[in-house]
C-alpha cells in the first residue's frame, strides 16, 4: 500500500493523520524498535513502552507550553466521561458551576453535569440557532461559582471562540475539536481537556491537563479510576493505559514539533480555512455559511447550497474526485468540511476548486 | 519486517497477538479496504468502521455463546473503571454486595467498591498468602446481597478458579486475564467483564457483558458515560468508541472462530500450561510452584528457583534465547510465564526446554 491511493478526508473526527506517522506505525507493526514484538504486544511496564509514554507526556507539555503546576493525564472514555468526571473532581456537593450552552457539545456537557452538581447555563446560543459564540460581556457567571465551562469549538455547528473569553473566574475548557491548533493561555484555565481523535491521533485517548492545586480542594471523589489524583501520581500508569493511541499521538506530536509547533499549525489552520471561506464568500451567495462572521470555525467549515438536492449531488460528485466525508451532521444537514491539523492545504485547495467548478455547472 | 525476528513473549499483558492479525493490520494501515484511508482515520459513523464494529459485536456473541438477553458493551477505562461502574449500575444506595478477596485484583475491586456501596469480603485468601481459590462452601454471602463479585484468574498470584462456583446468588466476574480461554456458564452471571489486553487485543478496550434485566432495577446512575444503558441502546456508539482495539479484537475473534472456538482454546490452554507445570513437577523440587495444586492458573504460571540469584540469572539467560518478559510481578518476585490464547505451544515448549537445560547447568 502507498499513499497515492489515499483520499482527501474531511471527516469531523476521527480523521486524517499525517502520512509519515502512518508509515512509521506500519513499519513497526510486527517488530517495534527491534524488540521482537509489536508495541501493542508490549507490557505497559516494559522499557520500550515506558519510553514512548514518557516522551508523549513531555512532548505534549513542550508543544502546548503546559506550565509545571499542571498535570497532564492520559485517560479513557472520551470527552463524554469528562462531562461526569470534571464535576466529580472539581466540585464539593454544595458548589456550583456555569456552562456555556454553545451547541451540541456544550449542551451535553451541561446536561451531564446537572446529574452531578448544581450546574447552570451561563449563556445560551439557542436564540441564534447556535450560529455564534458569545462575547465575554454576555456571559453570566453567578457569584460563588467554582468555574465556567466552555467548549472552544463546536464541530456540528461549525462555530469557534475566536479567542478565550477574559472573565474573573477560572475556566474549564473542552478543546476536543481544536486541541493544539493554536496556543493556549494557561492562566485562564483550571482544566483543559479533549479527545485525541481530531487533531492528535486515534480515538480511545482523552488528554486532561489540570492545575495541581485543585487536588487540595474538596471534591466528590476519593479514589478509584475517576479520581484525577491517582492518575497524576502515577504518570497515567495507575492502570493499563490506552497504549496504541498514546503511541500514535506521540508520533504526531513529534511531527508537529518538527514542523514548527503551534504557531505553524495556527497559520496552517487559517490558510486551509481561508481557502474555503473565500470560495463561499466569492460565490455571490450561491454557497452560504450559516455562521456569524466572528464565530466561524477554522476546523469545521459548514455551508449550504441553494437546495438539498444540490447538496446531495455535491456530496456524491465530490467523492468522484476523492473528496470524502463532506456530509453535514444529520442534525443540521448541509455540507461540512473538517480541516484538522493533519489535512494538507492541497486537500482544501482541491475542495475549493471542485466547489467553483460545481457552481459553474449547476449555478 | 517479518515474523522471523519475533521473540517468545510471556508478558502478563498486554501480550502476544496472532501474527496473521498483526500482518493484516500492517497491510491495511494506510488504506483500509480500498477506502483510501486508515481505519484509525475513519469516522466512527462511516460504513467502513460500522461494519468492523458490528462484526466484532456479533462475533463476540457467537464465540462466547452470549445469550440474547445479555448486552455486550465496548467500553473504556479498563477493569479499573468497572470497579466503580459496576456498583453504580447494579446497586441502589441501600444494597450490598460480597467480594472474593483472591489477590491483587479481587482486593482492588473490593476496595474501590467500598467507596461506592456496602461491599464486604465474602472470602479472603490472605491466610494462605493468596495461593489458592476458595471452594464454593467457603464463600459467605450475606442475606440480601445483590451479587457476589469474583475474579476468575489472578495474574499476579497465578491462581485461577478451576470452575465457576455454584452458589445461590447472581455473580459478577472480572475475567480480564482468562477471558474467552474457556466457555462461560452464563446462567451463573449477571455481569462479566474484562480488559481486552490479555487474550483478545490491545489495551484501551473493556468488554462488559451484562444481563439486560438489570436496567430495570434501581441504580445510582441516571445518565452520562457511566450509565451502561446508554451504551447498550447505542450498540456502544453513544460516543466515539476505542476503534483501533475493537478493530484488532475483531480480527482476533475471527482468528479464534476459524481455529475452532473456545473448546479449541481451552484445549490449547491446558497443553501450554501442562508443558510448564510438568517441567516444574519433574524437576525434583528445584523449580517450585507456590500455588495450591487445584488453583493453578492456566494463564499465568508462577514459579521459584532455589534462590533469587538463580532467578535473576534464569531471566537474563532466557532472554538470550528470545524468551522474554518472564520476571514475576515486583510484589511477589520469582518467575512468571504468561501463556495467553495467542501464545504458540512452541513458545511454551521452548521455555520448558530452556528450564530443563538451565537446571542441568545450575542444579
Amino acid at each position: 500500500m502507498n499513499s497515492s491511493s489515499r483520499v482527501h478526508n474531511f471527516s469531523a473526527g476521527p480523521c486524517t493523520l499525517p502520512v509519515p506517522v502512518l508509515e512509521a506505525v506500519q513499519n513497526e507493526m510486527l517488530n517495534f524498535e527491534n524488540s521482537g514484538m509489536s508495541i501493542i504486544e508490549s507490557s505497559h511496564r516494559a522499557p520500550e513502552y515506558d519510553s514512548v509514554h514518557m516522551s508523549a507526556l513531555s512532548d505534549f507539555r513542550s508543544l502546548a507550553g503546559v506550565p509545571d503546576d499542571f498535570a497532564i493525564l492520559f485517560l479513557q472514555g472520551g470527552a463524554s466521561l469528562q462531562f461526569t468526571q470534571i464535576p466529580l473532581n472539581l466540585l464539593s456537593v454544595d458548589e456550583k458551576a456555569g456552562y456555556l450552552n454553545t451547541g451540541t457539545w456544550g449542551g451535553k456537557a451541561l446536561s451531564d453535569a446537572k446529574l452531578m452538581c448544581s450546574a447552570y447555563e451561563a449563556w445560551s446560543g439557542a436564540d441564534s440557532n447556535f450560529s455564534r459564540m458569545p462575547d465575554a460581556s454576555e456571559i453570566e457567571v453567578k457569584e460563588g461559582s467554582r468555574f465556567l465551562h466552555i467548549t472552544t469549538n463546536e464541530t456540528i455547528g461549525g462555530i469557534q471562540l475566536p479567542k478565550y473569553p477574559k472573565i474573573d473566574f477560572p475556566m474549564v475548557a473542552d478543546m476536543s475539536s481544536d486541541f493544539l491548533s493554536r496556543s493556549i493561555d494557561w492562566e485562564c484555565f483550571d482544566l483543559v481537556y479533549g479527545g485525541a481523535q481530531k487533531n492528535l491521533g486515534p480515538s480511545g485517548l482523552t488528554i486532561v491537563v489540570v492545575r495541581e492545586e485543585i487536588f487540595e480542594r474538596s471534591s466528590q471523589v476519593a479514589g478509584g479510576y475517576l479520581d484525577y489524583q491517582i492518575h497524576a501520581k502515577a504518570d497515567s500508569m495507575a492502570n493499563t493505559p490506552p497504549m496504541f493511541p498514546i503511541y500514535v499521538m506521540g508520533k504526531v506530536l513529534k511531527w508537529m514539533i518538527e514542523a514548527g509547533g503551534l504557531p505553524e499549525f495556527e497559520k496552517r489552520a487559517h490558510e486551509r480555512a481561508s481557502v474555503l471561506y473565500d470560495t463561499i464568500d466569492n460565490s455571490g451567495g450561491w454557497y452560504q455559511c450559516p455562521v456569524d462572521a466572528n464565530s466561524r470555525s477554522l476546523m469545521n467549515i459548514v455551508f449550504r447550497l441553494p437546495n438539498e438536492d444540490l447538496e446531495k449531488k455535491f456530496i456524491t460528485e465530490a467523492s468522484d474526485f476523492d473528496l470524502v466525508n463532506l456530509k453535514g451532521h444529520r442534525s443540521v444537514g448541509g455540507v461540512r468540511a473538517s480541516v484538522y491539523n493533519a489535512l494538507p492545504l492541497e486537500s482544501a485547495q482541491s475542495l475549493a476548486d471542485f466547489m467553483t467548478s460545481f457552481q459553474q455547472q449547476n449555478g
